[in-house]
């Protein structure tokens, strides 16, 4: 089947250039000993999360607890969920995820670490904790590196919990720095360190501040999008993922629109003024849109685009796009070579 | 079962508010003599269709043919698709559907009149054909009444079409006038004009220029939210669906976190700077998201709100919120009274 056997809107995955995306980043933690753990949130997606471990992966990164049983029910067995778990319905779940897989989880206070010690004891299988740190995001995680360390002794008085290191996101020089005073509060106690975890695609490729890491977790650097290329960490050729689009009215003025808006590549911009680029014609882009309409600027250098054809558009933002579909096809060139299920969309719990 | 023993995040519509929503509209609807064909695009539910049609509405309105064909499989039998269909794909999922259904259909250009022509005659089934308008949104439709006219000739060329009207989204004194000036050009020409239908919440209430209008297609009124409140068309007292949220993070600092982000709650802004408000509490608002986290600004005048605290969030756009979900909860009080499957949410074809 050719891309062009496709009805849309269809969300494309060109697999060479996954391929070539997962080598390089792959290649570039061995050569620096940091362990690669990619973050799934972005395509959701069993086949390419095992895509990930086979070029060298030593587990996942799962924002969401459904998204980790999603990964445990496809055969992946080695997950990092950096998400406070909170609540008896989450905790139950997770211990059962916990019994099944080697978990991995975050917390960044007291009422969490409870929940958690709590669910490992009935589990009778110690769980691994990571206190997340704030270095920067103001989303989560504890604000200076005393905090983490005291989180750290509170994780260590749980009988059921095993403190394993601190994680943040992004990863940054910031990050760097709070990461060497909490290692340093840490070994002024005896405390042993064994993981620093950071993420994040647009700082993927920063060399500063490495010696503190041994685990990064990057997410949208399978695809990249447009947002990378507009911080630098990828090229529009290393975009792997598109949408097809089909052109559905033309009024004979200076646009066309498409049957795609933001139910099908979100409204994100992150400091974007459009929503997405034409493939091969970056140039040409969706200028407005609404929810189920996109309106596509033309450009002065291409033949205008006739109603019933169809172009590929580069999305602002990878990671969003997953969760607007069920469906999602692998490419390679012209050829539609895989169809899979997004099976981790959606589950918000 | 209680709002409180769901877990989160949790997608809930009180029923009370939407009966009320539904009732006031089915009401000035009568009054004026103007047919309630309600954009199903908000909900995607059929229950919620359903309770549509036993308040009096004459059918439905569907954006997507996923969506009508969704709408259709749980036995919805008269329904409008304003949109551009084109492709030989869709085109016979639509004669499907037309076979099954009373079913109209918009064209704004010659290529789309010709696919519905084709498909009409294969189904040997006449075919009701609005021509699209564009009053003001840019984005589809034809830009001058005299244009529309054309279409309208070339649609009554076709033995298999059928011309019923105008349609435009959304209705406005501008769209007042063009539907004016394009049923004259008819009158001129002797072409019988037997709909004009218009659609948007927001000036769903608005008087002027109604004597043009036979049909409105309003979506988000069914809800309401933060935008329509903006808008002047709603209260926050007929605000109808909320996010259920979990306080999950707590740094001690001016907010706290919520277990729900884009992927939740979506990224539209429409004018507003911050992304929901707590429901009871609309000082309260989530300033900042990412994907899966939700930044609440501590509000001076309640207490604190503590990790594992469980709060309501108005969002700003309820339209994109279903096309996230999966599942939404009918709530009356605080009783969890209904479990909808969204449908036809993600019907992206």
């Amino acid at each position: 089947m050719k891309i062009s056997d496709l009805d849309t809107p269809a969300l494309l995955v060109d697999l060479d250039r996954v391929e070539a995306n997962l080598h390089r980043w792959e290649m570039w933690c061995r050569q620096r000993g940091i362990r690669n753990r990619p973050h799934i949130k972005t395509h959701k997606i069993p086949e390419l999360a095992r895509l990930q471990l086979e070029y060298g992966a030593v587990g996942i990164t799962c924002q969401k607890l459904g998204e980790a049983e999603a990964m445990a029910n496809a055969g992946i067995i080695d997950i990092f969920l950096p998400y406070n778990i909170v609540g008896e319905m989450k905790l139950n779940r997770l211990q059962a995820l916990h019994e099944r897989v080697r978990l991995r989880v975050s917390a960044d206070n007291p009422t969490v670490i409870a929940g958690l010690a709590k669910t490992a004891a009935r589990a009778g299988k110690p769980l691994e904790v990571m206190v997340e740190c704030d270095t920067g995001m103001h989303r989560a995680g504890v604000p200076k590196p005393a905090d983490a360390v005291e989180l750290a002794r509170l994780i260590r008085q749980q009988p059921a919990l095993r403190f394993t290191g601190f994680c943040t996101y992004p990863w940054s020089p910031e990050a760097a720095r709070f990461m060497r005073e909490a290692k340093r509060l840490c070994a002024q106690d005896g405390i042993p360190v064994t993981e620093i975890s950071g993420g994040g695609t647009p700082g993927m490729w920063r060399e500063e501040g490495l010696e503190e890491l041994t685990e990064y977790r990057a997410g949208t650097f399978i695809f990249n999008d447009r947002i990378i290329v507009a911080s630098g960490a990828a090229t529009f050729n290393d975009c792997a993922a598109t949408l097809l689009l089909s052109v559905v009215s033309d009024a004979g003025t200076s646009y066309v629109t498409v049957d795609g808006g933001t139910k099908t590549f979100s409204s994100d911009l992150y400091g974007q003024t459009d929503y997405g680029v034409v493939l091969d014609d970056p140039a040409t882009t969706i200028v407005r849109c609404s929810e189920e309409h996109g309106v596509l600027q033309r450009c002065g250098n291409k033949p205008p685009y006739r109603v019933g054809e169809k172009v590929r558009i580069i999305p602002n933002h990878a990671c969003i796009i997953f969760n607007l579909h069920d469906v999602a096809y692998g490419v390679r060139g012209d050829e539609v070579v895989a169809r899979w299920n997004i099976t981790a969309r959606g589950k918000v719990q």
